[in-house]
């Protein structure tokens, strides 16, 4: 058997149909996964969102929020995903000077990882970071939204190397 | 008055409280939006989700699905976005080499744009992209996420330069 | 062009990919829709549900109120649906002799049909009725759930035949 | 027939059956309204939300996202409630000696008017403060949560005496 | 005490008020339900769907991925149902001549049964069906939604007979 | 360190930044909240409600209902709240006079307390009511809603004094 059929879809079973994996054999663990990603706008926008280091109102309190009611959305909005308990959120984010990172820590005790959770709060931030500006900057982006460490669970730490 | 305050941050009031914009005196027009984004991933998993240049099984149509029900859940994701009717969403998935490209076209009549759908669709369907190879490559990031043009209201079209 | 390729699948296109159809070019007129559909348990569980002829307690209000909430999250159930105005649904619940019939109509002044409204209505409401009966009759099942009637759109008037 | 007849529980037919009422014949008017409520707590509690007048952290925006958020997810919390289109909403939190008094305004132009949708964003607002101060103050309390007034509609203004 | 009061409403408590049951005192044990049920269309249909044997395009996965979500939605759409750890769903769809039947087994380790969760998947499949379908069969109908084995809890096996 | 430090806003760090608080070294033990409430209307509403002592059709039902899903949608409505498990929802109305007594209970066996599920619950059942008693008395108010029982959890008991 070769590596990569080993290692298949796991979410789609021999004849291709999804399905949501039974893991009710899992153990329950401590779990966390850390995502990160990040707003490419423009100076001038970073000037809007804070002014001499400090935020100025409650945009950056928007995406924050965002993150964390987008962790708990996330077997809503990913449709393989498992409902989980999801015990803690952290969305952290710093402006750069043409650029906002987010980085997001989630964690669980449960039979599956947080990491969908970890990911989709870091969009769900920066989507609604560009929201706000896209008046002002209609070109924004979002980039590199990836997972940098996860730990818990039968494979125990992973860190992006 | 300076460009600046002209081209504020329009989700937040003098006092940098956040709020949901009035657009009742906007009008009804057709509007649509075009948004892109890639997962960028190995060319092993690009095996995995076709074979001969076709798709194996549910897994694109899941990111699909994910993109489509993703558009139709921005005003729940996005703190400020309005709630609005949505009459049409297509999602484009094209595999290369190493990422699958994902392209949305969002349209309405109604009093506001549709980038934001656009967007959010976009990132959903990478996310459930991803979650469908995470454990074959848990490298796999979601990169590149804007807009292309939108058509429609006060401003007209608007194409990335 | 042959019938079949007139009468195609709509909601998937010329690829096969899945689509929310564009309706922004029809037209708003009044439309509405009845569907039907029948719980069918034992005539024990509709003494339970009744006496006299009276109901007895919350039970029908609950089936009740799951048909009309199920109408509006109707296009959160069914992938492909479009957002819709619902501007009034009614639920009418006819015990019998050893079972329950549900009758659901819909109403909208939108671009597209109300159908799938009302059929979502009937299968909530069915469901929520075989969950409370389900310790007495774990055999019940929901049965016909079919369109009877719909009116308004280009289509005008179609009645079950 | 009665005056009390006349203005009867629309909500429910003439057999007390729950029902979403038809306004598909109503028009599309602008509509607004106020709602107001207040957090009841402590002077700590206060002196924890802000410092020499001015918000510290996110706690206000928090109760603020709450509202705006708690305000488009109306028509599923209230069964009977219409899904609505929404204009603008906006929510005031202005923290006193020993309560935050909270202020929502919306609008629409639609079928229905918005008051339930002002009431709901008070509520969501005020429960989301007590939930970040319950644990200083466990006694906290949300009281007073009702219209001021509405604008729109057959009725036109209403103002509360 | 009669078999019927034994075996009552339990939903309802003695006065007839519709209550979500205490269950926190059951045991947290492997559970598992498996429920049917058919679209009845036409040859015609059958043949859109698939080509040969084989499914063309995407519609039995958006079915497929209606009704994963589904069972995900279930305690939004039964208003008794208690929220629950949801660790596996299968869904599986069988074209026959004039008919699409539709089994689906969930899977838990929690303390109340899944039945409702493969019913409401079984039902969402349906709908989707319809939904895609419907403009070239408007007479489709979902029929025999039932349970037809469980597994788990303090009643063990249950298999319909 | 002051008491006032000591007993801080946990739910924003020591930045000011909103999180989800970490609560998965908590122990899982059963739990319960009690939270009251009342809507204030008048005489001629409740002679609507009921008649003779008792409940005309659904109006008591429906805002029963709104409580016990209410509950369930409380980590959708508050933002920094975690999904629970919920294993119990009662919700009592009793009308007096000119107001109608709003009573909850919520259980669970998890990680953190019930107390927001019973408080959204108590506003979701009074909001329910007052969205049907509306066009009779567009006055109605919700007040006083507190919780005035916890149980379980490391503090124990707590009862409102």
């Amino acid at each position: 058997m070769s590596a990569s059929s080993e290692r298949g879809l796991t979410h789609v079973d021999a004849a291709g149909a999804a399905r949501m994996v039974d893991v009710s054999a899992k153990d329950v663990t401590a779990r966390s996964a850390t995502a990160v990603g990040a707003v490419v706008t423009t100076t001038e926008v970073i000037g809007l969102l804070q002014s001499g280091g400090l935020p100025k109102g409650d945009a950056l309190a928007v995406a924050r929020l965002a993150g964390i009611m987008g962790a708990k959305k996330t077997p809503d909005i990913i449709p393989l995903c498992h409902p989980i308990a999801l015990h803690g959120v952290t969305v952290d984010l710093t402006p750069g000077v043409d650029r906002v990172e987010i980085s997001v820590t989630t964690r669980t005790a449960d039979r599956t990882g947080v990491e969908m959770e970890a990911l989709t709060a870091v969009a769900a931030a920066g989507l609604a970071l560009i929201d706000m500006i896209k008046a002002v900057d209609p070109a924004a982006s979002l980039d590199g939204v990836r997972v940098t460490r996860k730990l818990g669970g039968k494979t125990g730490e992973w860190v992006r190397s």
